[in-house]
């Protein structure tokens, strides 16, 4: 609850922190991305921005150009009409949003960098951003979905502070963008790595009566939520396919929460069982399993009892959106087996074992059958 | 994950165990209630019993004797057809569950108690059976909503441990009767307090493939759980009235299981934050708060903007069956105003508020404006 206390109105030792040069005059803030989530940060940045006199009233969006069908440039309609017609139509972003198209100067001067775009892409941004932003800047990503590579995860927090020498803190939580653009109540979390006055200027900078924003000290934990929610999301559908009804599909979710703890542990020993608790954890995976397209195209998967392809239903579905819980499954699943771990991991197994045809979707709900002994694998007990 | 092993087959030490007065022969298991739930579990614990060499094939189950409209006695008719055609019908409980209609008889040799009544009766039924069991006797609670009184939770396991002088666990968790009775995938949840040989009998009475039980030492937060979640069911129907969108529905749990999780670990020092990743906690709840009476008749209630009160949509939409989220909350804020803790509780105060009329039903989303500073009170950050 400390945490939220602080979230009211501005600390009082700004001027101390990071030798004053940023001090010296107002922060100002960019988003770089401007699809549907980041259009609504912006939104929410602004309004803080605008009433806390610590920050530049402008925020700027840096937007990925691209000519509407009326032939006006998508920069040019949002700095006309405050709206971004293409990715949150119907909503205003604030007069004080003002969008970019050219990366280099949208980030020149920002004191602190939000990071909303697609996952795929970061990489390539950090890599023109090289060189380009100030030294003391400080970096949010909002993104979700990192890889999983054989030796583990490849946090997105990680690529864009160690491609840029900065600080990274990421923002994670249940966070439908067209909910939270029409004010509808939610929360989320801020992930750091221990300096607690950054994080709750993030905090600060997000939080709206509608919106509350908490932080804890374990960034892994709380960006791996988002990813690792997807492959629980699969299994969620799957059930919801096989009409099983809520109690299994109550404990699907509940053993894909517990997966999730433990695969985050098993990769990062910091990780905090607690943050499984915040709306990152708990939160997100409600909503992602109540709702969202990998719960939506395993649904369909098991209606037709395995017979067509994810990627079949994915193009059907979806119209060009992708699916992130397969091909998280598969990572997850090759780290697993790479590390002999796969035993202790009976959800995460099976959704990709039935992902690719090994399995059948029924056997989402019969791990008792052939999951084998877990306490033969050492170390395993402290996970759960 | 040692727990999960457990289930599966005999424990071999169990000759040395209790002085071997049990052990000598098969041990009897008695189910004392025959509702829709108390019948499932007996069908659950016939199956067993009849396969593990060390109980006795037949288990009796009490019955609170009735006339059916045919003028049989239900007694007579389940004896007869192995169907409790009132409670559970459609579903056979096994050859060897025998309904005994006379609470003493049923009791006098059994060794183990199995509690699943409406818990207005528990204190008669033991007051009833005072003197009448084996003083080796042990006790397992399935009953949900115990009271709570202003000096705290009143834990139903207590009452029969005491007023029978014998252990008692629990087993709770996302446990829909009739979906467990057509065998679809769930789990539960069993609290000991300390006594891990008997937790384990429990968890391999109960345990079937479709049926996974584990055990965790802490009577007192699984035993809440079962009781705090409808609270919490109630703001999610109320979300679910305003059309708030899973989104905020998540929130709201989230917000709920942490409020659930504080309470207890005030009101027992000894309840565990894990316990709360168990069936019990984070399952059961997504089951009340996704189905369950207490969000329907919230649901109503948000719908006609308060204008109709619980106990009038409570008798329309329930038909006899009984609400308990209301006067939990009522309880609980009882609770809370006694100790000063009102403001460490918003979701769970805001609630009961609501449900008298005090505030209206769009208050379960303003947390932010009307709940005061929680760093002011003292020693509540560990909480959380």
């Amino acid at each position: 609850m400390a945490r939220e206390t602080e979230r009211q109105g501005e600390t009082a030792g700004g001027a101390a922190d990071s030798g004053g040069t940023v001090e010296a005059r107002r922060r100002r803030v960019t988003v770089i991305g401007s699809g549907n989530w980041g259009s609504v940060a912006a939104k929410i940045i602004a309004t803080n921005a605008a009433a806390l006199p610590s920050y530049h009233d402008e925020v700027k969006m840096w937007v990925y150009e691209e000519t509407l069908p009326t032939g006006d440039k998508l920069t040019s309609y949002i700095n006309r009409t405050n709206e971004n017609v293409k990715y949150l139509p119907g909503i205003k972003l604030g007069p004080n949003v003002v969008a970019d198209p050219d990366l280099e100067h949208a980030v020149k001067d920002a004191d602190l960098l939000v990071f909303v775009t697609p996952h795929q892409f970061v990489e390539s941004i950090c890599r023109r951003l090289v060189g380009k932003i100030r030294r003391d800047a400080e970096a949010l990503s909002l993104i979700k979905g990192m890889e999983v590579k054989k030796d583990g995860p490849c946090m997105i927090s990680n690529l864009i502070s160690e491609m840029l020498g900065i600080n990274c803190c990421v923002l994670m939580g249940a966070n439908i963008a067209n909910e939270i653009a029409v004010e509808k109540f939610c929360e989320a979390t801020v992930g750091h790595k221990g300096d607690k006055e950054m994080a709750q200027r993030w905090v600060q900078l997000f939080s709206t009566p509608y919106f509350l924003v908490s932080a804890v000290q374990d960034v892994e934990g709380v960006e791996l939520c988002g990813t690792l929610k997807n492959v629980v999301a699969i299994a969620a559908g799957l059930a919801d396919g096989l009409e099983m009804g809520n109690n299994t599909k109550a404990a699907i979710m509940r053993i894909g929460l517990r997966e999730m703890r433990a695969f985050s542990k098993l990769m990062f020993s910091t990780v905090k069982d607690t943050t499984f608790f915040e709306s990152c954890g708990v939160a997100d995976l409600i909503t992602t399993c109540l709702g969202g397209r990998n719960r939506r195209v395993a649904e369909a998967f098991a209606k037709c009892g395995g017979k067509r392809s994810f990627d079949e239903l994915e193009a059907e579905l979806l119209r060009g959106q992708k699916l992130q819980g397969v091909s998280t499954a598969r990572e997850v699943y090759e780290v697993l087996g790479h590390r002999g771990w796969q035993e202790l991991f009976p959800l995460f197994t099976t959704v990709h074992e039935i992902c690719v045809g090994r399995l059948p979707p029924s056997a989402i709900v019969e791990y008792s059958e052939h999951t084998p002994n877990f306490a033969l694998v050492e170390g395993s007990a402290q996970l759960y």
